[in-house]
């Protein structure tokens, strides 16, 4: 698309934001999106398998294939999601007021963001997720997933386009119908038309939107991170904590990317950790100290220690003690999620005060850092700037601050 | 400065984070820094002479000279509000915790954001004032004051950083000596090096900072801002709050910079508030409409209604209703203050649910955006973006959240 289609895109979006005002309007419209979809099914399951077929040919993985893929009984999951979105508690609200001694009421309300940018990958049920999010928060969404579920989007957008147009909502909800990588980062220059970008996926998305935006972003994601094993550490614990960091899900961003251990414990827990972890066939990537206790790892390069390898392969290093460990972490980690096992609280408290990431744990893995986990309800990512919101993140995020003042001629 | 100087003064700058971690130091250094200021002041006025000798010559105006000047009783008032900083309740604190199920501790704590780059004018108090709210929370801070100021700023961080010495914390204060604007520039792509820039001064500056941060920034006070009186307005306080926000004090960015006002009040409105303003000496730029009213007004251009005159300029209007009102104010608005005098409620209503600005009046004047005001003490700036912070902000806004969970082995 070209800017001035994009400009459009978004003054249309922002046109329809009055029609988001009341919680009972939002209620309403998000009370008619699933019976629509469920409706459009065997339109959505149609396109979807365009999708496929084409995915299929370019041969795809099979976890990409698996994302990209609806069902009946998706479909029915993503309706009933909607639902559950409707049920949470208005994120739009007074959230204080106070009457000054002049008489003036002073009043904070959290209101909509405005125009929200979703740019995601090829997973259906985040275009209508970050849908359902943007309108029960009163924002409208532009959004533009990956090129591999194109049809499938053009289907579901459609169909819920179709479903806000009785509310006067119509551009409340749409899709950037290209594939082209230009109009993203054309989308991403656009001051004053866009009010947020949320990038989603893997490392070179969420590069490309933070690299080229000149708009506001929450910066989600990436994560490389660490599990530091102090040498007063209880070594099955340490053993079970790097394990499940590493391989209950190797794929998200919490997953651990490297180990590190402690010199003084390295002879009693590396060779443990080193046969736990090929039992998952793991890859294990060594510096040279931790190639004396695990001879036949594969050598590290620097850059095994910077990469995020979603993957089964961990980088595995050796340091003298915490303060090492933490300068290790904060120069390679992403401010993610880091862990201390140790059974010392001093190093684990120097650990948790030192490390510069949005969650830290002391024995436990880094694989809990997620919304649902630290009890927020349906979250839209984890971000890993510091501004606005950082760690994991639900619908608050997606709103602002405004202050409404009631006076009766005051002046200063 | 060169690139690598400039990165290697923001890693001074974080190598000294670990000295202001506890409460308990922070407030001994603070407690050290009046003392040091006023034993001080003899170089520290001598610095300044120099500057004025300079600004005079140029022939900078009046009101910037004041604003440049130190003498004894300034540095002394700048002293005292280190004390009252250091009084103030601590920013760095637990706001949240909670048993999960699992019987992982997960608290949420307010960290401090790290390096800190202040941007501003020639105006060295807040060489102070911005070095003492970011050690209070715990931020290491790089000032980069106006060029006019450069002798006196210069004096002014040598003694901080002497103070700051004994405490670890010298390079937690440090200046960019030269008066290159290409330093700031290179500052501003420092992303991972520096947490968040805060530009405060004129429209120009900020804009330069905002058009070329690579790193996070908190746009501040760009200010055009309107007083739109509808037509079922109280004419007497409709004049009254157009005369406060205008000529109270032109020069700040809450100021009013447009009146427009219904058309069905226009002509019992218009000559009644014109000559209200000449009293003031307010030059009018009124539109076609207007024209009919106050014959004698300089014809506007559309260029004058969406200028920051921070001056005895007004640009007046007149709309057919309070739709028309807030789409011409969400058109050439900044986003900061605006105000309606009205006695219809629900005109009211409308205007504060429809305009996109941070904070919004009804029959009070624009000036009260404002941190004292508003109660939350001392405040930084009045920031015009959405994300992060939105409207005054105190030092709250220079921290982040940070997770720290503490388990006995959990997994998942």
């Amino acid at each position: 698309m070209t800017k001035t289609e994009l400009i459009a895109l978004c003054d249309a979006a922002r046109a329809s934001l009055p029609s988001l005002l009341s919680a009972d309007s939002r209620d309403r419209i998000l009370a008619a999106l699933p019976a629509a979809l469920i409706a459009a099914q065997d339109k959505i399951l149609a396109a979807n398998d365009i999708d496929l077929t084409r995915a299929r040919e370019k041969g795809i993985s099979a976890a990409m294939l698996d994302r990209l893929t609806l069902t009946q009984s998706r479909i029915a999951d993503i309706a009933a999601s909607i639902d559950e979105v409707r049920a949470l508690p208005d994120p739009i609200r007074c959230e204080y007021e106070d009457t000054r001694p002049n008489g003036m009421h002073i009043t904070r309300h959290r209101v909509p963001l405005g125009v929200i940018a979703m740019v995601y990958e090829a997973r259906p049920n985040v275009t209508v997720d970050a849908s359902v999010l943007c309108l029960k928060s009163g924002n409208a969404v532009i959004l533009r997933g990956g090129s591999e579920a194109i049809e499938t989007n053009r289907a579901i957008v459609a169909v819920l386009r179709d479903a806000l147009s009785p509310f006067g909502a119509r551009d409340a909800v749409s899709l950037i119908e290209d594939t082209d990588r230009e109009s993203v980062n054309i989308l991403l220059t656009l001051r004053g038309h866009v009010d947020l970008v949320i990038p989603r996926g893997g490392a070179g998305l969420i590069r490309n939107v933070v690299d080229n935006a000149r708009v506001p972003v929450i910066e989600t994601g990436a994560g490389n991170c660490h599990v530091y094993v102090h040498s007063s550490a209880d070594i099955s614990m340490a053993v079970n904590i790097i394990i499940n960091a590493k391989t209950q899900r190797p794929s998200v961003c919490n997953a651990a990317e490297t180990l590190l251990c402690d010199a003084a414990i390295a002879e009693r827990f590396l060779p443990v950790a080193a046969a736990a972890l090929r039992e998952k066939n793991v890859e294990l990537r060594a510096d040279s100290a931790v190639m004396k206790y695990i001879p036949d790892a594969t050598p590290a390069t620097d850059d095994d220690f910077a990469r995020e390898y979603n993957d089964y392969i961990l980088a595995v290093g050796v340091v003298d003690n915490v303060e090492q460990a933490v300068r290790h972490i904060n120069k390679y980690g992403t401010r993610h999620s880091e862990a201390i096992v140790a059974e010392d609280s001093a190093a684990a408290e120097y650990f948790l005060t030192h490390v510069d990431a949005a969650a830290l744990y002391h024995n436990a893995s880094t694989r809990f850092t997620d919304g649902g986990v630290f009890g927020m309800g349906a979250e839209i990512g984890i971000s890993t700037q510091k501004l606005h919101v950082r760690g994991p993140f639900a619908m608050e995020a997606l709103t602002t601050t405004q202050y409404r003042v009631y006076g009766n001629g005051q002046v200063r």
